[in-house]
């Protein structure tokens, strides 16, 4: 019954790895979100969950229970929130629901979070939530709290770019159901991809503004902003690795 | 890549199968909370998600992703939110998350969504999200959006109950950690229960009003309400197969 | 110009009462909600007002301003807010005002307060109330503000039950308009009951869930959930006793 | 059983009443405030009932349930907040519980409401209420929802001022806890006023400005702005005749 | 480099002036709203900032950017918020932008600000912002933040209002478009308005009452509330002086 | 009196040229926030403001007045909201902010709105008051009410990257207080500016990661994420042509 997983563990243990604050808790936010014909719309949590587990292993974390749904899908990145399957918060939803999480973890003792982020449209309102909760520890006079935001992609190195996108990398903005979830996907829970159903198309692109409510014609049929054709199983082996690596790595002194 | 999970399916599949609002979707909601030194802290949301996996099989319905985390414990019926690990939210973020998520179902086509309650204290914010969202979608014109809220405990027989407390019912109250859950999570998550750290004990008496803030010394220091000893996994199987088939029976006409 | 009711005193009378944190304030709160063809809507209101008076004077302590306006009528308890005549608050709205109000009486150094609700429906929005004011208390400083929640109806005996109910106890769900406010309002309020209006009718029965938008067949034509035939200004007067003597010896060491 | 309190009807008798939505319905907003050593702290709550009951009486209206607590004391205008007794809402909470309650009213049918104002302080907040639950009935299709808001003191004719105030009338601003108030409630509850404490004192002054927090000082110690002495019950029972006169005519065609 | 406007400094030269808290902010908040055919939309944001910025010159105090937005026009002091142009926030939204604003220089190390009121319409919602910002700076400890809330018409001298309005003064409230307004935009925004739209007309008159939804027809059909043809260049001169020598004055003193 | 600036434009004029849905305006979001030792805190505001009166002109449109605060400076982006002299919003303010302004235009006819954003860190909560604008708006029965939401450096070409920053473009990221809005800064407002005080500097570098609270050594001294050296009003004045230029291109087509 010892398990990274915070949800597996009984309080007592829980309670006794935590409470002297130096244990460090990550936190997974996903989104439920459609990602191609080719995919399950799940990778936003299940592949910053993967990863937490790794990294949680490497360094001596936990792993929190995920946030399964996410803010909305924006066209430029996400196809946007008027596709089926799509099922989004208000960002005053998602903020709450993390200020409310981070300050009861607080409250058992932690004292060093990292927002383990899977989709792309979460970021400022996870910064909010994070806001919002240092402020109301701080009145209640906790000021040693500190959180670490992150996405998984940000620790992907220049190096792998290469490796992953020998034909040029498009940008993270139209990796959407691409190359790099698919990928990761394809290593992690193959059974969850169908890559007959994947569609080769080119790169979506974009005018440089945002357009409400979206222009569903902007969007490619498929619902990915980019091909996941030459995913790889391989790829998101290395992939997987490189993320895993550098989260440790960087997680191992953030709190410094 | 077929699934009753939601998560699990492309978005092309789900669409296809709920567009005409014909298919009921099942959403479990529970909490991160201690349930005592012998299990771990995620049977609120584990036990309504392996009950709406096996009533959406019957029934032809698809499941959600799970609530991760609930309302407050209540010290009467979860030991209270003083305990370590039980990680709560407010009841507006719970009730703005049950009303973002319902909206977006019914904007898919969905028409018949069942709330599948692992957590007491949940209920009351349930049926304020499920009344919000309702109020919401009117105001875009869907009158045709029903929503069923159950806990599943109350698809406990009488018989049943006579069966599994054969030396009399303490009440659902007491429940917490008890006979109940741990012979549940030991029928369908073994390995997250230990049977030697059950602590034997009478089932929690209280003044019948609730104290804020909790007096910690109301809770029994197992934070378990009741023993969990009488536990065992066929009796778990026994709830389990009782409220799968009450769930079931009940949700196949409830929206007619 | 005494009084057991705040609003009847004087400031500098109260302000001499509550100062030093030793008087304690009852708080009564009810609901405008239909009660029957024979009975007017302000039962939950009137009835923990009663009950607060009588208290109030046996034990020393303050009666607040009533709350008249509560959390929407559940089909299940309360015959479902779609009827005419229920008048009821958003959940957050009920919240906010228990929240400010507790907030209030703190300040005038008042440190034990009692919620005397009248309507089953308040419960949790009362307790996220009281739980949102104690931690704004808290970044106040003020750490020794304690809040007994109680429903009156929790104070009534099973010696009491047996009596009221020779034919058998349907239950507290299903007592809305029925034996137990209907002797009390007779016995108080009699003037506020029409027992040749009061329908002979059988205990309602649900399924074991609820249903949203309400299904209006599911609550009898009467809008009461059991027969108040039965009920008479004799069993009212034995219940305002039996409540009133539960509810002060229950308050008289809460606090200690 | 029939009453101009809409608490006091059966909901039968109610629904009757109000479905085709001619009947108005007036709804008194007070406030738990201090008034000084002479009187209660009921007087915002008191008044407006009072002439709300007599008002409905004379032009066939119902009369809702006051809402017992209001926004925030005003310094110049009641003395300040920070007044001990003194028990005010956040301004949201009154706009939202406004807001709810109108839209129960129109759901009944009810189209035309008086909200009946006894503490200047909840003007804007009730002005915001109204404006709130106007917007929502209309995204629920209802376009002929109308309602009055007036504070009783507006209806006080020149000619009536002359003769309550022979010495020169110092401004309503000043007139809390002062003659206006105490002449009525000498009038209506001469038990919560004990002319024996009233103290002689000059109208406040203050600055051009408003200042928080609150200078403690402004307020005169008694804490009325100006003095009670020359009321009287005879004062009491003429301003009411004429308010009640006042607010009659005008309502009998606001909503034509 | 140097100016009373806070927008116009580097950090260091702020932060040198505000950080030890002697240093006074004003801060001016206006709206977008008509006034009439005569006038631009402006008046409420400009000629508080130009008051704001003669009055820091005067005392050595900074002038913070402007609210733009203020809240709904009400129909007897501002025309009416369904008149076209008229751009308003709902009142939490501006109670939010002044609880966040203030708290914000709080942070930055000044004790010290005056709100300098353009619209009428706002002024509650001010007073709530204030509330809400000490309330939070406190929980900070932050408790010696004070702050002034004026609105400038209320410095005008009883002297002055003979002068400017010799045949007799309408009273503040329907000032809206009038006299006040546009002789101070002639002396200081000549080119904002063209007297030859002026309407000639006589002071609007409302009944003793608010209504809502608003009837158009009780609104001039310029917008105005009163004639703005007696406005004079030479009238808004000596209207600036007056209300900025006794801003000034008040404001010297206020915080001792 | 005539204006492209709406608060200029008296109501009728505004009237005539949106009430039929085909004047499209442009809304500048800015904010207050530290700029370096050589800049004033104005830019964010100051820049769309100047951007959107030049494509105002260029197509025919409309500017409102500028939204003068905006959300929380993040650190790897602004220098973080720990600088003195920022001044923020909370996420929910910015967000009601812009839904507020949004259906004020609405109601006025207007269609077709630009948002012109200064602050990279206002984006998500823009897009978000957006959606919710939209959301309500359709409630109201409008759904050709379109919104384009734009941040000026999106606008700025390849090729006028490689002729700015011929010795390497240092990102977005990274060029808060540097040559972009310094350039741009000298052209519109060189008093504004001292280049004196900028400071020679690499640009900043930072982990993968947002850190909270900010730590304060990451943000180099002078509150500038890359040296300023290199701007000069020539660079502005091509930034202004080739942003005003993009801009106007990209709008007239936008909405068709």
């Amino acid at each position: 019954m010892d398990s990274v997983h915070i949800s597996e563990l009984s309080w007592p243990v829980y309670d006794e790895k935590v409470r002297d604050g130096r244990t460090m808790v990550l936190l997974p936010i996903g989104a439920l979100e459609q990602h191609g014909p080719h995919m399950s719309m799940n990778p936003d949590v299940l592949l910053p969950t993967a990863m937490a587990e790794r990294v949680a292993r490497k360094i001596g974390a936990l792993v929190a229970p995920a946030i399964a749904y996410g803010y909305k899908s924006q066209q430029k990145s996400g196809g946007g929130n008027h596709m089926p399957g799509t099922t989004s918060l208000d960002g005053l939803t998602l903020t709450s629901t993390i200020k409310d999480v981070l300050k009861e973890f607080a409250r058992h003792g932690v004292r060093k979070v990292a927002m383990v982020n899977g989709h792309f449209e979460n970021s400022m309102f996870i910064a909010e939530g994070v806001d919002l909760a240092i402020r109301e520890l701080r009145w209640d006079g906790i000021r040693d709290f500190s959180v670490v935001v992150l996405s998984y992609w940000d620790f992907v190195t220049e190096e792998t770019i290469r490796e992953i996108y020998p034909y040029g990398f498009p940008g993270w903005a139209v990796e959407h159901g691409g190359v790099l979830e698919t990928s990761l996907m394809l290593h992690l829970h193959p059974h969850l991809v169908d890559m007959s159903k994947a569609v080769d198309q080119p790169a979506a692109t974009f005018p440089p503004y945002d357009f409400f409510p979206t222009k569903p014609h902007w969007t490619p049929c498929s619902g990915c902003l980019s091909s996941a054709k030459p995913a790889s199983a391989a790829k998101g082996k290395l992939l997987l690795e490189v993320c895993v690596e550098g989260i440790s790595q960087q997680l191992r002194t953030a709190f410094d």
